[in-house]
Formats: C-alpha cells, structure tokens, sequence
C-alpha cells in the first residue's frame, strides 16, 4: 500500500477526546484531571486498555509514565517515540496535553487495522504531571527520565495537602518498577494544540515550532515603610505598591522593544495588604522569554536600571534574584523539515514559528531530535475551561503525525 | 490653691505607661494586646485596680467599656469625660491609645492627691476594641455606646479563629451588666499621639485637631483574559494586573493635586497570581481622605474617569463600588480653643492641625462636644513596634489634658 496515502480516522479520534474529556468533567465545559487524582488514574486506566487492544507491550516506570511500544520489523532499532500528558490544569481544558496522547494513539490504530510493518518500533508516552499546577515543578517526569531531575527529589514533591507525588503514585497503582531513566530515541514528535493566536491570525492549521523560546525567572522585593495612611501626607511616604506599580509598567514597555519577546508580571503579594495602611512589602515575579537569550538578558538589565531608579526614588530598598533562566531549545532541524514537509504533502497550510511554552517535548530535546506539530487554538485560549480546537484540525495534527512517524520509524 | 500651677507626675505616668507595656510586650520592643485577649485582660485587671486606688466608682456596660467615675460637688452635672483604648494592634506600640488611658489617670490621681474638688464628675474611659484588627470594625464600642451600631451585631462580629465577640467579652469577664448607650457629656477630651509626621517635621510639641478628615473607601474590581504567558504576544493581551497597575499610579498623582489630601491603595489581590498566566482578576481598594469632601469627591471623579479609560484600553472590564464614606467631624470649636489655651499657658508650643485617623473621639463628638490633644510620633510611625513618642512629650500631653479637663469640670 501507498503509506502517503495513509489517513488516520478522525470520527475515531474525535470519539477518544471526548471519551476522555468526561473524566474529569467541570460544568464550565473543561476537564479538571489533576496529575496522580483519582481522574487521572481513571483517564490512565482508559489508555493502557486502549494500548492493549492494539497489542501493544504496555511498561510503566518509577515515574508513572506509561509506555505502549508497538513492535517494528527490527527490533535493535532504537524507536520513534510520540506523546504528551493525560494530566490537566485545574479547570484546564479539553484539548492540552490529551491531544498529544490521543493523536498517538489514533496513528498506532491506523497502523494497526492497515496491518502496516514499520522498521522501528513505536512507542507512545503519558508523561507523568506536566502541568505541575499540583505538585511543581512541571514537567517533571520527563525531566528525571532524561536525568535533569532526581527520583527522589520528585517523589518528594508535596501538594497543597501535604501528599507527597511518590505516595501519591502508589496509591493510585501507577508507581512502576521499570527505571526512569531514557533510553535511545530515534526521533520525538508532540502534536499540541499551539496555546497562542498566530496560526488562528494567521489563517494556518500546522505549527511547526523551531523550537521553544528562552524563560527567564526573576523575583523582586520591595520594602516600603508601613503607615497610617490618613496622618501620613503623600510627601515623604515609601509605598512599595506604589514603586511597584512604576516596575510593572517598565516590564511591560521594555518588552514591546524587541519584536517576539514576551515580559509579565503574573503574581504580585502585597504585605500587610490592608486598605488603611502604607504597604511595607512587595514581591512580584517578572517571566521574560525570547528567541534570542541577547534579547532577553539586555531587556533585563534595562528592567534592572530603572527598577534600581525607582526604588531609588521611592526610598523602597529594592531586591532582585535570578530564579531561573533556560536557554532557548530548538528543535531538532530535520524533524521540523519532516512537519513541514508533510503539511506541504498533506495539503495543510503551515506556519515556521516558535513555541512560547515549554512542553515535555523540551525535555526529550536535550537526548533526542525532537519537533512538535501545533494546531490553532481557538482565541488563543489555554489553561481555561473555553480552551478549544475543531476537530478537523485534531484530525489534520494527527495526519501530520501519522506521516512523520512513518517517515522516521521507516528509516533503517 | 491655684489650679493653673497644678502638674501632673510625669515620672508616674511614665511608669504606668511602661507597666502596662510589659503586658503583651513583643521582642520587637512594641505590644501586642490584641482586644479581648488575655493580655486585654490582665491590662483592664490592672486599671481597674487603679482606678479603684482613687476611689473612683468603676462601671463596665455592656460592651466592656470601662468607666471610672470621680464625683464632683454637684452630680446633677454633665460629667466631663476622658479617655481612649487599651488594646492594640497585632505587633503594635506602646503608646497608641494606652496614652490615652494613662495620662487621663494621671490627671485623676494629681486631683486625688491634692484634694481637688471639681464642679462636675469626671469620668475616665477604656473603650473595648478601638483598633479592630482582631474583630472588625474599628471603634465599634464607641460606636455602639453613641448608637451608631448596634449591640448584638456588635456581639456577632467574629475573629479569624471564629470567636465571637460577645463570646470573647464573657470569657474575659469584662461583659457588663449597664447598658452600653450614652448618656450627657459636658466635655470628651482624648489625648493620643499624632500617628504622622506633622508635630515632629515643625517642631511642634501639642496638636489641637480642628476635626477628623472625611473618609472614603472604594473597591476596584477588574476582569482579564488569562492565558499561558509564553505563546501570548505583547499585543492583544487583556492583562488586569498591568491595568491595576496604572491605575495605581493615577490615585497617586491626583491626591498630590489637593493640599491636604491623602489617597492611596493599600489592599490588592490578583489571580490567578501565577508567575506564568497573564492575570485574569484583580481586586484593589482605594481610601480617599481630606478636609475638604468636595476636594475629596473631585477626585474620585476624576480617577474613575481615568480609570474607565485604562480599563478600556486594555480590554479589563472594571466594576467601582463606593464601599464607604463618612464626612469630615470637625470638634467643637471652643473645647479646641481649650487645648490651644492650656498649651500656650503652659508654655508649649502648638499647632492648629487635622486628624487623617479615626479615634473614638470621632463617635463621641456625635452627641458631645469634644477635642483631641495630639503629642508628636517619632518618625511619625505608628501601629508598628518601633511607636514612639518621648516620655517628656507624654507629660505634656497629660498636664494640657489636666488643664482642659479642670476648665470643662469646673463650670457650673
């Protein structure tokens, strides 16, 4: 058979997303599926029945990643591997992470009933919490199995109540033998839904992410004089809210200097945060990403020099730490090329672009080439009940991913 | 003998003020007697023990206010009457209404010591729960005993551990059997430091306070788009807490536009407040004071008309509510004269000011005449543990009170 030809079935993928997207329902029309819930266990459950119907040899590691490798004609090969994560943000939406699963999923049935032989073995992944909105920090699975992070420093990970992520592995049976740890890998591919605006702007159905933009992380803190606010005049006040309203307008003007740069300030805590009373402490985050680290290290020393002035001129003693900084990962060029190159054969317009959020994918990156197939997500809307993608572009990712991992797992 | 030449003891009034301040004495250096606490408790043990040294004829109403009454010759008479707080701020000073309470006694035992007989009774008072930072509001039983707020609501109000405040007065013991509803009052003069710079930055050592400012509060309520950060361009974001910050910056520079005026944010919170998501809500409050209500009204005006505009420009919908507005509480004029007249006898110096704080003297000037004598605030600090005002200054304020208090209780 003519493997271009190959389609997969996009009533049958539509079915699994909504199979999946019951579990965990929230009445606001997303999924609340938090990593290592009961939700989670039961939408894990759902895939390894899934993986086994299609006679695929199911491993669970220390982790909890699920593995479901489909064997190929030469099994010394090392593998093509595809993916994403099953678990979601709380009230997340229908389409982040599960796409990437469920798209995998569809390419192995479409092999599967075309009884179609591949060179390489393919393995399909659930990353264990990626979102990290329960235990922090994201990505965290595929980050100790390609030995960024350590086991046991994840399996100590506590959420809110006190549960620790190890604890909560065993209890919901996903605590495996297997060690987490990599092993060789062909090539990577993540079909997500993009979480931005440009291919809906744009008009176009596939990303294809060069690869993901630099994040830096920065903590400020501020120190005001906390004060009556009726006998104090205006003159002569140190109101740290009030120096750091200044740097959150800095961070926003430095950030339109350079065109692809992203700055915010996502979480502010104001100290003693009482309506009569001079605030006397601010922390707040700054998250500055770019393509081009020069970009963002140079919008940080121009955030740097004025925060330092107001402060200065506020008499607001002003700390600033480095929490983190990730240089930018591109994807690996050949891998790109195979997305765009199959959109092209596909007939599916297509968009060269890069990816603003960091996915598992990034992790994979650093062992293995990797690439990532986007489709348009509605308003550019993620992380948000009302996230969504139509279903004939899940269809088209999918199509796109069924013939990436046909051209890698094809090669001898 | 001549009443003009009469002092108080300000080496006992220092030592009564330093007594007091070993209970619930913080390792910072300040107080912490929260109201209705057990330290609350052994400090009214303590002044009741006092007052009752003096043969005063001590009462307590329904809402634990303490009163001490020394007869005057004719106790037909309006009493006149003097006094201020016991409890404190969380980590709070020394000074901050305890002065109040101490030099009113001060003034009580001089007269006892020298056998002098006045015309009217004289009462000193200990308001419960002046500061409200354990049950709120702030001067609920001044409130109460003037009829502004009623008792069993007053009862109702609950602390964070879900204490009620009716509750907490019993089991101190400090749940009175006399209605807490007033009756005549010749004269009310408190005696308080000034909580600001004013008296300190002009070398001043006794304020008169023409009247308390007018007060208004306003909650600020805006709505954004959240969305992942990274895959978010600058443009098109709907980002509330960039918005909140402008708006900031606006509160700040119209209260600079009026002489008098103070006005300032103090409370904000932001959500989701993830260093990664771009704010969807943000809830800031705005409190407005001045002499003047019109300036005061002027310009919330013109900050909402600015607001409105921001929010427009950044795609937040914004929801403004009053939440508050008391007018200004000018004291009568001639118990103000009094205060000015004593300071200049005694050789003083003064300023005519206003109060930006509330007091319990802002309730009772509803049904009397009343006037407040302000000593100077190092620093202008105050409602933290470094509160401070010079034991010399503490003497001042409680023989200028002495003056006021024999000219009011001396009239027939």
């Amino acid at each position: 058979m003519n493997l271009d030809k190959l389609r997969i079935n996009g009533a049958r993928l539509q079915q699994s997303l909504e199979k999946m997207a019951q579990i965990g329902a929230t009445p606001g029309g997303g999924v609340q599926r938090l990593a290592l819930s009961d939700e989670d266990k039961k939408a894990r459950d759902l895939f390894v029945h899934w993986l086994k119907e299609i006679d695929c040899e199911v491993t669970i590691d220390q982790m909890g990643n699920i593995f479901g490798r489909r064997a190929g004609k030469n099994r010394n090969l090392a593998p093509v591997m595809s993916g994403s994560h099953i678990d979601s943000q709380p009230k997340g939406g229908r389409f982040d992470g599960i796409l990437g699963v469920m798209s995998a999923l569809e390419v192995l049935r479409t092999l599967h009933e075309n009884n179609v032989e591949t060179q390489r073995d393919i393995v399909i992944v659930d990353w264990t919490n990626e979102e990290g909105s329960r235990f922090a920090p994201a990505m965290v699975s595929s980050g100790v199995w390609v030995g960024k992070l350590d086991l046991e420093w994840a399996y100590a990970r506590q959420d809110i109540n006190g549960k620790k992520q190890g604890e909560e592995l065993a209890r919901i049976g996903y605590k495996g033998e297997l060690p987490a740890k990599s092993f060789p890998i062909h090539a990577y591919y993540e079909c997500h839904i993009e979480q931005g605006p440009q291919l809906e702007k744009k008009g176009k159905v596939i990303g294809a992410p060069k690869g993901v933009l630099c994040l830096h992380w920065y903590d400020i803190r501020l120190k005001g004089t906390a004060n009556q606010v009726g006998p104090t005049p205006m003159a002569g006040r140190n109101d740290c809210l009030l120096a750091a309203a200044e740097m959150i307008q800095v961070v926003n003007k430095v950030a339109h200097i350079k065109g692809d740069m992203v700055a915010t300030v996502g979480e502010l805590h104001n100290h003693p945060n009482s309506r009569n009373i001079i605030p006397d402490g601010v922390h707040f985050t700054v998250d500055i990403r770019s393509w081009e680290d020069e970009h963002a290290i140079d919008a940080w020393e121009m955030m740097k020099l004025e925060f330092e002035a107001i402060a200065n001129r506020h008499g607001t003693p002003i700390d600033m730490e480095i929490t983190w900084r990730v240089k930018r990962a591109p994807f690996d060029e050949e891998l790109v090329y195979n997305v765009l190159e199959a959109s092209e054969k596909l007939g599916y317009s297509s968009l060269r672009m890069v990816s603003g959020a960091g996915h598992d994918a990034s992790y994979i990156n650093q062992i293995a080439p990797a690439a990532m197939i986007f489709i348009p997500s509605k308003g550019g809307r993620s992380h948000v009940e009302v996230e969504e993608s139509s279903w004939e572009d899940c269809s088209k990712g999918a199509n796109v991913l069924l013939q990436c991992i046909l051209k890698s797992a094809m090669q001898a």
